[in-house]
C-alpha cells in the first residue's frame, strides 16, 4: 500500500470519528436540557461499544469470507486481517449507523436496552447489509452502487430507528388526546447547529475516504459533489420551509444540510457536479416533506428528525444514482436497469433491518422493557439515569460588586460590553 | 498531479470549510441570544449560496481567461476546467470573504437583503479582486504578494462590511443621544471562544493549503509562521488591553488571535519565523486600537469586531510583507518597491470593493430595504424571521425528587458534583 | 524528507493544536460559569505563550546537542534547525503539557502567577523531561518506551498540577470544616463533553503524528489502538461508576475516555489491538478510583479531574508498556527489564517535575502570591480579572409578540417546536 493512500484513509477515519461529536451535539441541542447528559452518554457509549464490537465480530461478518452472498464468516478480532487501516475506517462507519438510532429514541429510552440494540447493530444487523453491498455479497453482484453508504449506513440506521420508535412510542405530551402533534422545544439550537457543521465537516472524510485511496481523479470530485449537494439542500430547505411555513425554519434548514449530505452519499463519485446540485435540491424538499410525513402521517416521534434525514434522503440518494450516474443512469442513457437494482437494494435493506430490529428490540421490550418510567421521563433522564443535570448557569455574580468606574461610555464597544455589569444579574446562590 | 499534493489541498479545503463553523460560533457567541438563530441561518446560507454561486459564476470571473487584467471570462460552471480540487478549495475562500460581512451586519439586517449581498460578493465583487491578485490580473503583474489572502479575502470582506454597515446604521441603543457608545453584552462568550479556536484550526488549512502542493520547503514554514503570529497577537492583545483598560479583556484577546491570523496571511510563506512573531505582535496592538477606532472614530457598529480584525489587520498584514519579506522586504534590503505595490493593492481593493458594495447594497436599500423594523429588532430577529428562539434551558428538573441518599459528602468530588441537586432548581413547566 | 511524511506530521500538528480547544471546553464546562472567561483566557494564553517560549528556548533544551544526558544546549530560536515541521509539532506538545495544569488550578489561581508557571513549564521543566526520553537523554539510553507521551507529556503535566494545587489549596467551600468533600457543580456538561470529543479527535494526531512519518506499518495500528483503548475505557468507566455509585456517572465516563487515551499513549505503537483494549479497560477503573483517591485521600481539589486523568492513567499507561509490549513486555516473554525501566522513568519524571515546580511556584507564591483574594474568588474570576461575565442568555423575547397563528398543531414536529413561543419566556430586560 502507498503511504499517501493510507494517509487519506486515516484522515477519513479521523473525520468520521468527528461525526460522532456532530451527532452528539445535534441530539443534545434539539432535545430538552433535562435529558442532555443521557444523550451524551448514549453517544459516547455507542461509538465505544461500536468500535469494540465491530473489532470482535462485525468486521468479520461484513468483510470475512463470503457465505451464500449473505454474510462473512471469518476475520473475527481481525484474525488474518492485514489492512488495519481499512478496519478502523469501517469501524467508524459501523458506529455511525448505530448512532443514528440514538437521536430518534432520545428522551424516553432506557439506556441499557438501547445499548443492547447498539451491540446488535454494530455486531450483526449493519455488517450483514454491509456485506451485501461492500463485502462481496449479493447486492454487489447485481451491480448495486452505494459509494459511501446512503443505504448501507444511513438508510439502515433510519430503518432501525423506525422499528425502535414503533416499539418505544412517542414521548409523553408529544401527541395530544385529539391526535394533534405538539411542540417540544429544542434546548440549545446553537449547539445543534454546531453539530450540523461537525457532521458536514466529517462527511468529507466519510465520502472522500470511501475512495479508499488518494485517487486524484476521484477525491476532488467527491469533495466537490458533497459540498455542492449539501449547499443546494440548505438553500432549498430554507426557502421551501419559508414557502410552506411562512418563515425560514432554522431546524429544517439545519436538517436540510444533513439531508443533502445523505442524498449525495451514494452517488458522490458517480454523478456530475451539476447532478450533485440537483440531488441536493431535491434532498432539501424531501427533507422538509419527510419531517412532516414522519410526524403527521407515520406518527413516529423522532425528536431530531433522524428518520427523515437518514431514511427519506437515504432512499432518495440511492435512487438518484439510478437517475444521475453518468455511467448507467437513466438520465444519461443508461436505461432503467441500474435504477431497478438501486430500488431492490433499498427494499431488501428495509426488509432485513426492519424485521431483525423489530424482533430483537421486541424481545428486549418483552423481557426488560425499553422505556423509562413516566416519572423518570417527566423529571428527566439526566436525574433518573445519572443523578445529575447538564447545565448550571445561574451562579454568575454571586455578590454584586459596586458599579465599575470603567463602565461608562467612552471605551470601545467591545471593551465596554465586557466591562458591563447588570445590577439585575446579582445573585446570592 | 501528484496524489500527495491533491491530498494536501483537499485537507486545506476541509479545514477552510470548518472556518465557517468558527465564524458562526464567533458571531452567535458575541451577539445577543435573541438573534442567534438568525445569525446561524445567515452563516449556513452564506457558505451554501457561496459555493453554488462560485461554481456557476465566481470561479470563471476569478480564474477564467484574462480580459484587460481585470476579470476572467470563461470557466463558468467549470466548463473546460480540469482541476476540480483547486476549484473547491477556492470556493471555500469565496464563502469566507462573504461571511466576514455577516458578523458586522448582525442583529438588524434583513435576511433576504443580506443574501443578495452574499450573491454579489461570491459571484462578482470578490472574484474580481481575486483575479487581480491570483488569477493573473494587473496586481499580480506588478508583483503584489498576498500568499493566502490578507487583502484578497480578509480586507475585501472587511471593506464590504464597512460599506454595508454605513448603509445599515447602528443597532438600536448602540449610541446614546449624546453620542456615547453603549454596551451591548455578548450572550455566550465560551461559544465565541470555541469559534476562535475553530478559525485558528481552519487557518492552518487556509494558509497551508495556499501552497497548493505538499511542498516540504513551504508548508511547515507556513504552519509555523501562522502559529507564531497568532500566538504573539494573543499575548500582546491580552497585555495591551490590560494596559489600556486595566483588565485583560477576553473579547479583545480572542479577537487578537484572529488579528494575528489575518496579519500573517499575506506573508506566511515569505517572512521568517521571527518576522512572523513581530507581525503578530503588531497585529495584537492594531486589533485593540482598531476596535476602538472603528467604534469611536468611524462610529461603525460592528457587533463582533470584524472590521478591525479583517480590515485593520488585513491592511497591516499586506503592508508587513513589504517590510518583512525575506526577499524584497524593506527591512531585508529590498527597498520600497514591494512596499509601494502592497500599498497600491490595498488602496485598489478598497476603492473597488467599497464603491461596488455601496452601490449594490444601496440599490437594495432603496428598493427593498436592508433593515428589519424597529419592532422586529427589539423583539429579536429569531422571532421576527424564524418564529422561534435559540435557547430553552429552563426545563431542568420538572419535578424535584426527594433528596438523594448518595448526595452526601463521602463520594468523590466529581461524582458528588453530579449527584448534587439544588432544591431551588425545581420547576414545573 | 518525503512530502507524504511531512504532510502527516503537519496533520498531526493541526490536530494537536485542536486539543487545546478540547482542554478549554472541558475546563469551561466542568467548572462554574462565574470563572469561564478566566479559564478561556488561561487556555488561549497557555497555547500562545507555550508556542513562543518553546520556539525561543524549549526546543533547544529538548532537542539541542546533549549535555550529560540531561538537557539540550543549542537550537534556541531554531538556530541551525532544519526540520521546521518537527519543531511546530513538538511545540504543540509542549503547550499540551502546560495546559494540563490549567484545569487543576482553575477557579482560584491568580492569572499572572499561573502564566509564569506556564513559561517555566514550556521553556524548561517539560523540555528537560522531553530531552531525557525523546531528545537522546539518559532515559532513552536505558530503553525507556514512551511513544507519544503518557509520561513525557501527560504525567509531567499532572505532576506539575499536583505541586501547584498543593501550594494553591482547595477552592473555598470545597472541603467542609469536618473534612467532608463537598459538591461544586459543573456549569455546562455538554460543553465539557464537546471538549472530550475534541481531545479524542486530536489524540489521533497526537499519537499518530508521533510516528513522525506516514509509515503504513505503524500509523493504522496507532490509530486503531488509540480508538480501541479509549472505547474500552468509556465502557468500563461507565459501568464501573455505575457499580460504585449506582448510576452511570456522566463526568466519570467522559473522563474515562481521556483516561483511556492517556493510558494508550505510551504503548500505542507497541501493543497489540487486544492489548490496547485491556489497557483501556484498566484505564477506566484507574480513572474512577483515581478521581476518588485524589479527592478523598490526597485531598487535592482538582476541579476537572486532570490529576487522575493525566497522572494516574499516565503512570498506568507507562507501566503497561512493560507488560503488554509485544517486544519486551512481561506478558510476551520479555521479562521484567522493560517494566523496571518504565517504572524508573515514572519515578524520575515525578521527582524532577515535582521538585522543580514546587520550588518555582513556591517562590512565586512567596513573592507575588498565587491565589486571588477571597472576595474575588466568591464573586468569580471573570469579574475580578476581566470585568465581565461569560453568559448573558436572558435577553430572549424582549417583548412578547401575540400568539402566532402557525403555532397550532397541524405543522410538523420540528417546525412546530420552532414556532412555539412560551408566554412565560417574555422578558422586559
Amino acid at each position: 500500500m502507498e503511504s499517501v493512500d493510507m494517509l487519506w484513509v486515516m484522515l477519513g477515519t479521523i473525520l468520521v470519528f468527528f461525526m460522532h461529536a456532530g451527532f452528539s451535539m445535534v441530539e443534545t441541542g434539539f432535545t430538552r436540557s433535562k435529558n442532555s447528559l443521557n444523550i451524551l452518554m448514549k453517544n459516547f457509549l455507542t461509538i465505544s461499544l461500536g468500535a469494540i464490537l465491530y473489532f470482535v465480530v462485525g468486521y468479520g461478518i461484513m468483510f470475512g469470507a463470503d457465505a451464500f452472498g449473505f454474510l462473512g464468516t471469518d476475520g473475527f478480532m481481525l484474525s488474518g486481517v492485514e489492512d488495519i487501516g481499512f478496519f478502523i475506517f469501517q469501524a467508524m462507519f459501523a458506529a455511525t449507523c448505530a448512532t443514528i438510532i440514538s437521536g430518534a429514541v432520545a428522551e424516553r429510552v432506557k439506556l441499557n436496552s438501547y445499548l443492547l440494540l447498539t451491540v446488535a447493530m454494530t455486531a450483526f444487523i449493519y455488517p450483514v447489509v454491509g456485506h451485501w453491498v461492500w463485502g462481496g455479497g449479493w447486492l454487489s453482484e447485481l451491480g448495486f452502487v452505494d459509494f459511501a453508504g446512503s443505504t448501507v449506513v444511513h438508510f439502515t440506521g433510519a430503518v432501525g430507528a423506525i422499528a425502535a420508535v414503533m416499539l418505544l412510542g412517542a414521548r409523553i405530551g408529544k401527541y395530544s388526546e385529539d391526535g394533534k402533534s405538539k411542540v417540544i422545544p429544542a434546548s440549545n439550537v446553537p449547539l445543534g447547529a454546531l453539530g450540523v457543521f461537525f457532521l458536514w465537516f466529517g462527511w468529507f472524510g466519510f465520502n472522500g475516504g470511501s475512495a479508499l485511496a488518494a485517487d486524484v481523479t476521484v477525491v476532488p470530485h467527491v469533495i466537490s459533489t458533497t459540498m455542492l449537494s449539501a449547499s443546494a439542500a440548505v438553500v432549498v430547505s430554507a426557502f421551501y420551509s419559508s414557502l410552506k411555513y411562512k418563515k425560514i425554519d432554522a431546524s429544517l434548514t439545519l436538517n436540510g444540510a444533513l439531508g443533502g449530505l445523505v442524498g449525495i452519499t451514494a452517488g458522490t463519485a458517480d454523478v456530475s457536479l451539476t447532478g450533485s446540485i440537483i440531488i441536493g435540491f431535491v434532498s432539501g424538499i424531501v427533507l422538509v416533506e419527510g419531517v412532516a410525513f414522519v410526524d403527521r402521517n407515520l406518527r413516529l416521534d423522532d425528536p431530531v428528525g433522524a428518520i427523515a434525514v437518514h431514511g427519506a434522503c437515504g432512499i432518495w440518494g440511492t435512487i438518484a444514482v439510478g437517475l444521475f450516474a453518468t455511467e448507467g443512469g437513466l438520465f444519461y442513457g443508461g436505461g432503467a436497469t441500474l435504477l431497478g437494482v438501486q430500488a431492490l437494494g433499498v427494499i431488501a435493506t428495509f426488509a432485513w433491518t426492519f424485521v431483525v430490529t423489530l424482533v430483537f428490540f421486541g424481545i428486549i421490550k418483552a423481557i426488560a422493557g425499553v422505556r423509562v418510567t413516566e416519572e423518570e421521563e417527566i423529571s428527566g433522564l439526566d436525574f433518573a439515569e445519572h443523578g445529575s443535570q447538564a447545565y448550571e448557569l445561574k451562579d454568575i455574580m454571586v455578590t454584586s460588586p459596586a458599579k465599575q468606574s470603567n463602565a461608562d461610555s467612552t471605551g470601545s464597544s467591545l471593551i465596554e460590553r465586557l466591562n458591563h455589569l447588570h445590577g439585575k444579574s446579582a445573585k446570592t446562590d
